[in-house]
């Protein structure tokens, strides 16, 4: 039985991931389930599609990865299923998966029409426990990919809000908070492997400019600096502090990192 | 091994849980372990009764429901375990278990009196660990429900704080506020199936007049209204907004519908 | 296939818990995996040593306990697995397992060096995905204790905050703040016992002098009290009341037990 991770906006208040939970029991009584992140932002897909491309490469192959940021259900919104080399991912089409699906090599893209595999009556406002639970459920215990609705090639990507290195220039911005703190930014290491001997300079929503530094300790005491963090992107951090509060950062603040040395 | 799932007000902030999880590992090794939620305020039975109610048939059949909202711990109360048609029950006797049994055909309800089942010595602020947990383990693992203790009749049973239809006017109130800030209420759709072309107009607190509407994106912009939401109950919701801030909702504020047309 | 639990620093608001179980996923498919505590202060690795002190011995024998609270990560700090007559504890050796380790039968120090086992690239800030994840998994599966690394007998001990009894005397501190307001002392049950019939009375931070009782319900409505909790130790106590918002408490407050009958 493959696992199923979730990623969601539904927090852990209430009794709505657990039914999510209950629904995966009923079909797929052995399916490890797995909780990837149900903190994200309510409705904000973007940050949902952020947390589920940093984390979705430490599960193994054949994992399910179904993420739910949908303030869009109940609309003419499609559902999609989407089948990589190396996983398989449930959400809706509204970019929740696109960031993901970007690092993946795609073999097929299928909409979620055949509603014989859904929870039924199905709600109008809670398609995580009708349709996103058990269609991940029976891929779990191994339908066929193609059982799920028609093939499509169009889904919705997002844009990755990031440009370069144009010359000795990257610019993208601030795309997630973390509970430390720590003020995650759309440039990947790869963006900065391109120059490998550069020293670089980042400046944050067009004031403040702080070194980037290769671990916590060379960061200067109470000052911020960039650095790469666990999951592979560019970070603005405070060594046991947070950044977010010391510089009043917040989603969507523009960085820009020059090439200094 | 059969699913357990989960419901208390001890939160997920320290290891109480955890240690519940870990009884059970004990007795039952295989059996998978569910968190409906342990987000109940601290000592409101009936919310837990409500939450347990709520979530419990998005479970399949067989599984251990324990429900453990327990401000009576170390008094007198009793414990007890139902086997329904369906499922198990397992809590103390103050009600927390009635709003889900209401719902189910009763079986057989027994005091959980045998304290060989139990972990020792047993703490006298701790029941969900040291008599609860260790009493679904057993029953999950194949334990006979009459070795749990002896048969009663009696258990509490909450009133469900509805009136109505009488006439054309149903009577509830605000049972739960979820994490959207959506007001849950005792008026199941049930209630209004009863006038299945009536339209119905709500009022909260002897003062607001709110519409009742069929989805999401027919309340209009800014407005609250009432609406059936993903567990079967009425609520009052606004928009991608919550309705409790706009409208300053808090559990127990009663709520009147009237048919208008 | 044996059992982990997981005491951190991380929260559940992001995807670093969830990682961490893929990474144990992916290597030891079938375990089970716990959480303990996710909700330990950051950095806090004291208030880390007591929660795993207080849950560990809660989970049957061979379960293997990982605790990252470690603001040293990435640094030159070691990190060690530990063998007791019971249970594998691995983590930091910043102290973190010591209280736990305090009540066990030690049998066996490694650290671990044996960098085939980890997760590559090694991040410099988070071991708890790429160092104690993989290690614990891979002992989850059967490894040879020793295939870890080095043997050896130094590893950090923390000093338990507490004296006495001394004549009638004990003296301690609030070590741990749970989410109903108790705040719980270093002072265990071992401690008074060994003034069987003695009645003692506590006071807190030099002040405040409240009795101590056997139960809940003998607490003065609207005092606080010192009572024996769920885990063992004392704990100062409101009922149905948060005793470190009514008093005003923190953690390293001092506290002082005297017989007084």
């Amino acid at each position: 039985m493959k696992p199923i991770t979730l990623t969601t906006d539904f927090g852990l208040q209430d009794w709505f991931v657990g039914t999510m939970k209950g629904v995966i029991q009923g079909i797929a009584p052995n399916a490890p389930v797995f909780d990837l992140t149900h903190g994200v932002p309510r409705g904000d897909f973007r940050a949902g599609a952020f947390a589920l491309a940093a984390a979705y490469r430490f599960f193994p192959r054949g994992t399910i990865h179904v993420a739910v940021v949908d303030p869009g259900v109940g609309s003419e919104r499609a559902a999609i299923a989407v089948r990589t080399a190396d996983y398989l991912f449930v959400g809706p089409d509204n970019g929740v998966l696109s960031w993901a699906l970007a690092r993946e090599r795609l073999r097929e893209v299928r909409r979620l029409e055949n509603d014989r595999l859904f929870l039924k009556p199905v709600s109008q406002t809670f398609h995580g426990r009708d349709v996103f639970a058990p269609v991940a459920a029976h891929l779990a215990r191994g339908l066929a990919f193609r059982r799920l609705g028609p093939a499509t090639k169009d889904f919705v990507r997002l844009k990755w809000p990031t440009s370069g290195p144009t010359g000795s220039r990257i610019r993208g911005e601030v795309i997630y908070l973390d509970v430390f703190g720590n003020a995650i930014t759309t440039v990947a290491r790869e963006h900065l492997d391109r120059h490998p001997r550069a020293r670089w300079r980042l400046s944050v929503a067009g004031e403040q400019i702080l070194p980037v530094v290769n671990c916590y300790s060379a960061i200067p005491a109470g000052r911020a600096a960039g650095i790469i963090g666990s999951s592979g992107w560019l970070e603005i951090a405070v060594y046991r502090g947070s950044a977010v509060q010391a510089l009043g950062l917040k989603i969507g603040d523009p960085v820009e990192l020059r090439v200094t040395g």
